[in-house]
């Protein structure tokens, strides 16, 4: 499967979704154990890329998902980002994890959709697979074996 | 429904209600997800406003809810909460979301009164809506949802 | 009631328990919503004071439950705790609140022990009230309406 | 039982497993209570050691539990693991407590295995014991008092 895609949102899927604000601004976010496990076991066997709407917590997110994972990551508005998808990948060879009100249109038209067992309603009420793990517990990791487990 | 109001507490409604607290004092408070998506939905429907009881995190809350969201705020001490709202908004066009011991009686005397699952029973017990999701997880998202389901 | 106390272990009680570290040490605690209502209801009716065993989050624990909250701290390690309270207040018109291992042998012994809805089983096993709340959600403001409900 | 080890995983053991992120990276891990109690009343009856596969947060890891508590630890990767622990141990007097997915093989081999509550289920579902707290809320408590009943 050469052209798969697995293309993550990051914050309430990588992290808790969780913000720790001090009079600063947003300085914190909480990423979980289990998911570096997870993408080490995939990495080799189709493209990962990530992608947040988070403009505040860009630096934090990039910090974590580029300069120490290793990964790609784009900037994405939640408005823009169905378009985005469609444009930059399609839907037809994509996986995609979201946990958000407006990944719903998303995780509906892909190949394969995955929500985080936390996710808002909506997102989990149209994805093909939910997780049997919490974002921030291990939800990336459980969506890796699956993938697995499906495609390999 | 151009009069309606939307009132919201901070602490416990935004956020999980916790602080993280160093030897300097009150540093950090937890901002959830899902909740700017609901906010974002509702603005332009009716008049969305803020009011917090606590003074030492008030930089912090500020910072949250005034400089990065954009929104109102005010300081009010729980025991001045009942009349500062009667004075400010009346309680015929008010919906009120609060989770604490004190917001009973503006939840019971208001038009629509919301809790968060993980609110206070004696918030929850007078609420006419009480959130599917707990607090910093969801609940603010929850709750314009159902404004929206119900008002327009 | 004049010579009633209500004596209070932090960590665990007015606190989740839990440390956040850095690579300096323990830098943050985290306390909870609603506890501070509940000892406002409480002051005037009898004395309140807290223990606490931790040294090296003791700068922390006093900022908030000193400076900040207005009651008295004394520092006691965990073996020395049961002949301390025994000596500085006996047991008969005490009322504790912990939740650890050690703990148990002191709410065994007093007038009306109480523990947090997660404190250890060795010490919810002992107590004569285990509040509805977890510790840093709410434990100390039930424990509080509990004991206006009994002795006032 | 004088040759009798005591091995620990760190993170998602001793911690919730989260990390806090700020932009600069890997700043705060989450340990939780009770914990300490549980080691104090083991570390004279046997021999307690932790090893850790995380290398960003070492030095967090590395001021918790050499620094502050008195026990040794050293880092070993994931992959290296089994190995370590069958060179430097072996498994017939190891106990061993951990939670990730490359956990499983020690804890299969080993003499007797512990998970936290909260561990992966593939590490879960080959312990000898899986303790009744989560990591960061007392899992190590739990394991201490079932090695000295089961042991001492």
């Amino acid at each position: 499967m050469k052209n798969l895609i697995f293309l993550l949102d990051v914050d309430g899927v990588m992290t808790t979704g969780q913000f720790l604000y001090s009079k600063d601004g947003k300085d914190y976010k909480v990423f979980g154990p289990h998911d570096s496990d997870g993408l080490n076991l995939l990495k080799n066997k189709l493209a990962i890329k990530f992608i947040s709407a988070d403009k505040r917590g860009f630096s934090i997110t990039k910090k974590r998902i580029v300069d120490d994972m290793g990964f790609e990551l784009a900037h994405v508005y939640e408005q823009d980002r169905f378009d985005y998808v469609n444009k930059n990948y399609g839907f037809k060879n994509l996986i995609y994890m979201g946990d958000g009100y407006h990944d719903a249109k998303i995780l509906k038209e892909c190949m394969f959709g995955i929500a985080p067992n936390n996710a808002r309603k909506e997102a989990r009420y149209v994805a093909d697979f939910v997780t049997g793990s919490n974002s921030g517990e291990g939800a990336v990791l459980d969506a890796c074996l699956e993938i697995i487990r499906k495609y390999f």
